[in-house]
């Protein structure tokens, strides 16, 4: 087949970068379709390697950090500085210090654990000159409403005794008052923004706390406290950081319930307060790909994700692939690692189709351990499979009738 | 897509019936066309599940028999009478009275097990009445080369003393005599017909022994033991049986090499001696399906199997199905419960393409306990695969093209 592909796939959390997963996608594609021009386009969603990724892509490089990590022992982190034109640029990824991956499972108890880190990786990115800062969200091991990262910018959060709170949102109940008189000075000239999934909000019943609060390792008994301190925390924060909360920009955000203020357990609220940017994260980290441009060109496009399933379409990267691949009428398969429950719903979105790349029974090891192998296959099979159907006559309404 | 479309499977060992695998199959295409327009052709080669699944499909009936198994224990077993015009016809299902799964797996020594329970089927078979037996072979436990099928049925097989052999193929280096006069004298009126894999040799380096001895549990020394003695079979059956082995039909068959020899542990062999004619397995199980004309008729084939690997092209049931699809020019694509090592060989012999079903890493045990679920799922991935194919300009040369 001599066709114009995109190859714009997520990264397999804990076996491949997205750049990997481009890689081997390409390799089953030209093993069927040696001639077809390949569009290698990975993508990521501000999660676990977003830093190194986007110094990759853009010609900068990654600036190593040792800082406090969500149990509060020190680990060696780091934040990117990207090339480029315009104002020096950083890229502060949560996970990287603050990520569930570096909460031992034994210690998963999101009412302890700090974004403490995350205010340390700004202010190292500021020290570095950065006047613009992306911080990227997800994959987070936090629900402590930004707290953490605001006490390290300089902020004292107090109760009612004015005594300095715990790290962690299990001590946020006890909120009284945040006193921001020793925030970072230079944090007013900087341009700070939070590459966040819109869907995720910092209250009320689709709160990130019983949202995600479970899978962070929260009893049911803890969620329900990480939610009354999270309440508390807004409350707090609109009150005491009031003049902050009036971007120039904009409408006052409101730290409950505006998109992206649940980011990474409640770090888009907290940096929303000191003037933080909560912007749609695909906005954040596609800035400079072209990707509606790429893709429109494309006869279709592939993209894969480790897991498909009901969360895909609450802003995944092949539910956002989709969205904008439809927009110019191109189809769109997807390659999973593993399909769950609710995987059809990527349909609504403008996915086509979409592949297990699974060969035969074995367990979740051995497929991670082999997923690069499996996706070239994979992609090698569904090609084989769409090269059949060109042999078909066409159906669908409005498509592209063969010459 | 308003196509027709051949559904022409295997069953799936251990888990589905070819019938079953069918329905799974078209459950999944008509989520994706319900307007297509099906025909389902369940297949079977002659193992596991053939005698039941040719009475259900040609309007006959299971007879039960309580027969000698593969260990010398009584088991209850069957044979099929077959409705429809011509001679009474009767299956004989090797596996249903000899099969590996009727081995216990402590007792998996070739060497010992026999078939004298087929030779019992055939005896029960003519009782009834039938005078055209169908013999289907695959999934045998044993590689007694029929000596035990020939016992059953009347032969003497002696040593150099004069005494009966033991059971099993490991006591076949001791043959020294054949006396066949005790033969049911019944043979020698009906017509029985052996289907085999002709690939399946008696002897040599291809020869049952070797090639799969090992996976009925034979040492590499049993191997060389039931070689030896399958050698010695040959040339006794030879020497002693000589005038059955000129059919009025044509050559006598050399009992070592022949195409269908070496089916079921030598079983082919045994039989081809007292004047069975050894037959491609599909030109006798698929006699009355008109499968040719109606894959022809199809715009394409969607075929499964178990396990898709490198034995898959040496006679299965997608290869056969391949096979046939491309002499009429319609695409083939093939439904995997496993992929294995080799399955790519499949392309030489018509396949266009296959996939596999597993949607997320899993046990054996689970995978076959919801592989008509898993099957479906998968149909309808490949179908929506297949549909974002008919949206693509064709490239293959010589193909159907779009309106």
């Amino acid at each position: 087949m001599t066709h114009r592909i995109a190859i714009a796939p997520s990264g397999f959390k804990e076996s491949l970068s997205a750049a990997r997963v481009a890689e081997a996608i390409a390799a089953g594609v030209r093993r069927v379709a040696p001639d077809a021009e390949l569009d290698l386009i990975p993508l990521v969603d501000g999660g676990e390697g977003t830093a190194k990724a986007l110094a990759l892509a853009g010609g900068g490089r990654l600036v190593p950090v040792t800082a406090t990590g969500p149990v509060g022992d020190p680990v060696a982190s780091h934040f990117a500085l990207l090339g480029g034109p315009g104002p020096l640029t950083a890229v502060v990824e949560m996970a990287a210090v603050a990520g569930l991956a570096l909460v031992p499972p034994d210690r998963r108890h999101p009412g302890a654990t700090t974004t403490y880190g995350v205010g340390e990786l700004i202010r190292a990115a500021l020290d570095a000159g950065a006047r613009r800062i992306l911080v990227g969200c997800g994959d987070s091991g936090t629900s402590d409403g930004g707290a953490g990262a605001l006490q390290a910018l300089g902020a004292r959060l107090t109760d009612r005794h004015g005594r300095e709170l715990r790290p962690g949102g299990g001590s946020l109940h006890e909120l009284e008052h945040i006193d921001a008189s020793g925030l970072d000075p230079r944090l007013a000239d900087a341009d700070l923004l939070v590459a966040c999934n819109p869907y995720n909000v910092l209250c009320g019943k689709r709160g990130v706390a019983r949202v995600f609060g479970p899978q962070k390792g929260a009893t049911p008994a803890e969620v329900e406290l990480l939610s009354a301190g999270l309440e508390r925390l807004a409350a707090v924060l609109t009150r005491d950081l009031a003049p902050a909360l009036a971007p120039p920009s904009g409408d006052p955000v409101d730290l409950r319930t505006a998109p992206g203020t649940g980011a990474s357990g409640g770090l888009g609220a907290g940096l929303a307060s000191v003037g933080a940017r909560l912007l749609p994260r695909y906005d954040v980290l596609l800035d400079g790909l072209d990707l509606d441009a790429r893709l429109a060109r494309a006869d279709f496009v592939i993209t894969a994700e480790g897991a498909l399933d009901h969360q895909t379409v609450r802003g995944k990267i092949p539910a956002e692939v989709a969205r904008r691949a439809r927009a110019a009428g191109v189809p769109v398969l997807v390659l999973a690692g593993t399909i769950g429950p609710g995987a059809q719903d990527v349909r609504a979105v403008g996915v086509d189709a979409y592949s297990a790349i699974l060969p035969a029974p074995m367990t979740l090891g051995e497929a991670i351990g082999r997923s690069g192998e499996f996706l070239a296959d994979a992609t090698e099979r569904a090609m084989r499979i769409m090269a059949l159907g060109t042999r078909l006559a066409p159906v669908t309404p409005g498509v592209r009738a063969a010459a």
